[in-house]
């Protein structure tokens, strides 16, 4: 089930201009599912994404980051995204190298253009070699039906374990001139993005030249798909890609300008919105939460501090079962690995709910108003450490049964 | 339920001379369980522990460093310790500390020592205040029954969510002269212990001066505490104390000489078996993996590899289902944060099952041959890093439902 987490609804995903998509039932994996899906881009598109930290990158990350490098020596732009899912290419070494680049050179085939100008993704499972000759097979039917309206079947397309499509769609106006956005991801599992979440496709009609693009990809993923976690394991496929395909009227050329601030801040928050209905929707979540460490030393050791709260088991136990047992958040933060912390100055909260005050139990709390807002479907915690001005927020979800029934039968 | 954890029989724990242990059903939580201990020990017994690093230590972790510093100064001996389950004392402030110490004067008085000669001990809920006047009411009852063989019924009454009672006995010889030790430990949940775990205490009748003692406790926590993870969350209570009472035979003052290396090597081992009982008894277990990571640059990364694998929620969910989705565990060595690791050399075994070979799927590896280990109840997981020759060896046990279960239920 997913925590207050509206099914998109096709006729509010705006078309963007310049990009169209198409979908395929490949049987990658299993039969009668979309699970192949194309996006073609105008060739006056840029592209730009950030990518897993972990080592076991799969093979379709290393083609990506290949081909986006050339785009420094070459004036031939990307013109397409190939995405499947059922198999994520990921642990297959050199066979696995090859089967994304025999991918990219079908599809180059197709639309006419060098393998190089394609960026292949997978998403499944690890260790198990990619059926190529079933995506090549796949590739026709999902050209056939490549249209810029398409964001719905796309967002349907690229969902594992996903209880239902995620995408996000609106128009901004920056200095008169409008710009539309739209993206799509997916989680649901092996959530703990290290630079992007398990995939993220956001596109705008905004003309933003290469350089600024990384930019603004970087920014947005740090504060929006790097700041999730549903069970701490950093998938090996994690990619998050922007793209602006200048087929709109805005432009922007100058990272200083209030134009391109703009721009920036609406990217981030579509891609907030995009990387919290991941966790909406995490293996099992029933609550969804927000957990903010503020008055650090550092902005990395609230962080750290808000990743323990947010991995440990125990606290995700306790917030599935709404028992108040908040405890096991001292606990957490006790054991984050912060050598110097005065637990004795730590307070937290619990929405509106002081909890523990300089370090213990605050005398006014009452186990009652800890139990209303454990409740609630929707949670904030705030830890406050008197140590500095620094601050961080992540989002996560609760451990619940169906976490564990799910990855228990995931092949199966 | 526990794995593989055959029942101690009570006639099999040998009586350490020098050691009589009273129980108490004090009501701290619940009524009609032990749930109150007390260990006196012989005025010639020496004692020494190793604590939680967490930030948030309870407060009778706190209580008893300070009364084992006092050692160095001070010619009165340890005299007892006083263990309560159903509350831990933690994230309690000023006024946890004076029910530490409230609860040690009790003890002193009805004992005739001073309260400085006591070492407490706390374990249960976190953040709610001690019951002490409860614990003052129980410590008659549990001196009226102290004995030597009573270490079944002190294994029972540190129980909390454990479903059975763990503890070891061994005599060995060194020397010509017979040294008894027996110990007992306690889990289930809360376990990544950083220098010791939730609750352990092992006494032996061999004469051991105190700076020695507290050698050899720190060496048999590396070598058996520290190395097990049920939930990676390091309990705020967690301690292993080692007594000596001196009551034996044996007496050991050189940390050079063959006598000590035979005895502590007893320890280390005895120490492990305490130590994979709380592995074995993990909350909600069906399975007990050992993970050992061998040719590493160092211990230090071989250990990370080993938590990074032995932490990950999907690995261990894929253990619970005996699903050999194996892939998960190569995610994890690519995430757990060695910068430089070249994932092309990596080479993983389940058991005698070559799994992956030069960081690929092995072309030999055979999914019904994954299968059939995975179904064990027992499984080593061996990675191969072939980047120099250091090792280390983990224990865990996989995430089941009843996990979710008992700590979703945990204080109800």
């Amino acid at each position: 089930m997913a925590v207050n987490l509206p099914l998109p609804v096709p006729a509010n995903l705006k078309p963007v201009a310049g990009i169209e998509l198409g979908y395929a039932e490949a049987g990658v994996r299993k039969t009668n599912r979309k699970d192949l899906l194309v996006i073609r881009l105008a060739p006056t598109a840029t592209v730009a994404g950030v990518f897993t930290k972990n080592r076991f990158c799969a093979a379709p990350v290393q083609v990506c980051k290949t081909h986006l490098d050339k785009l420094a020596t070459s004036s031939a732009p990307i013109r397409a995204l190939v995405i499947n899912t059922g198999n994520a290419n990921a642990g297959t070494g050199e066979s696995g190298l090859a089967n994304a680049n025999t991918t990219c050179a079908a599809l180059a085939e197709l639309l006419g253009c060098d393998a190089s100008q394609i960026l292949p993704f997978s998403t499944g499972v690890i260790l198990e070699p990619l059926p190529v000759d079933r995506i090549k097979a796949g590739l026709p039917q999902a050209i056939a039906n490549l249209k810029a309206d398409n964001w719905y079947n796309a967002a349907e397309s690229i969902m594992t374990t996903d209880t239902q499509p995620k995408a996000a769609s609106r128009t901004v106006t920056i200095s008169g001139k409008s710009v539309t956005l739209t993206g799509i991801s997916k989680g649901a599992g092996m959530i703990k993005p290290n630079m992007a979440t398990m995939l993220g496709y956001l596109a705008m009609d905004a003309k933003v030249p290469q350089p600024l693009l990384e930019r603004m990809v970087r920014d947005a993923a740090d504060k929006s798909f790097n700041c999730i976690t549903i069970d701490g394991d950093t998938s090996t496929n994690d990619s998050f890609m922007l793209i602006a395909t200048g087929a709109g009227q805005l432009e922007v050329s100058d990272a200083q300008s209030p134009d391109y601030a703009e721009l920036s801040a609406a990217v981030t928050s579509i891609s907030q919105e995009l990387a919290q209905m991941i966790v909406r929707d995490g293996e099992g979540a029933t609550k969804f939460m927000t957990i903010t460490v503020e008055e650090g030393g550092s902005v990395e050791e609230c962080r750290q501090i808000a990743y323990s709260i947010g991995h440990s088991p125990l606290v995700k136990t306790a917030f599935y079962a709404s028992d108040p047992n908040l405890g096991r958040i001292l606990a957490a933060i006790g054991y984050a690995g912060i050598g110097d912390l005065d637990v004795s100055k730590i307070n937290l909260y619990l929405d509106d709910v002081w909890v523990a005050k300089d370090g213990g139990r605050n005398p006014d709390y009452k186990e009652e108003d800890g139990q209303r807002v454990m409740k609630q479907s929707e949670i904030t915690i705030r830890v406050r450490l008197a140590r500095g001005s620094a601050a961080a927020t992540i989002w996560t979800c609760d451990l619940s049964h169906d976490y564990v029934s799910i990855n228990a039968d995931y092949r199966s």
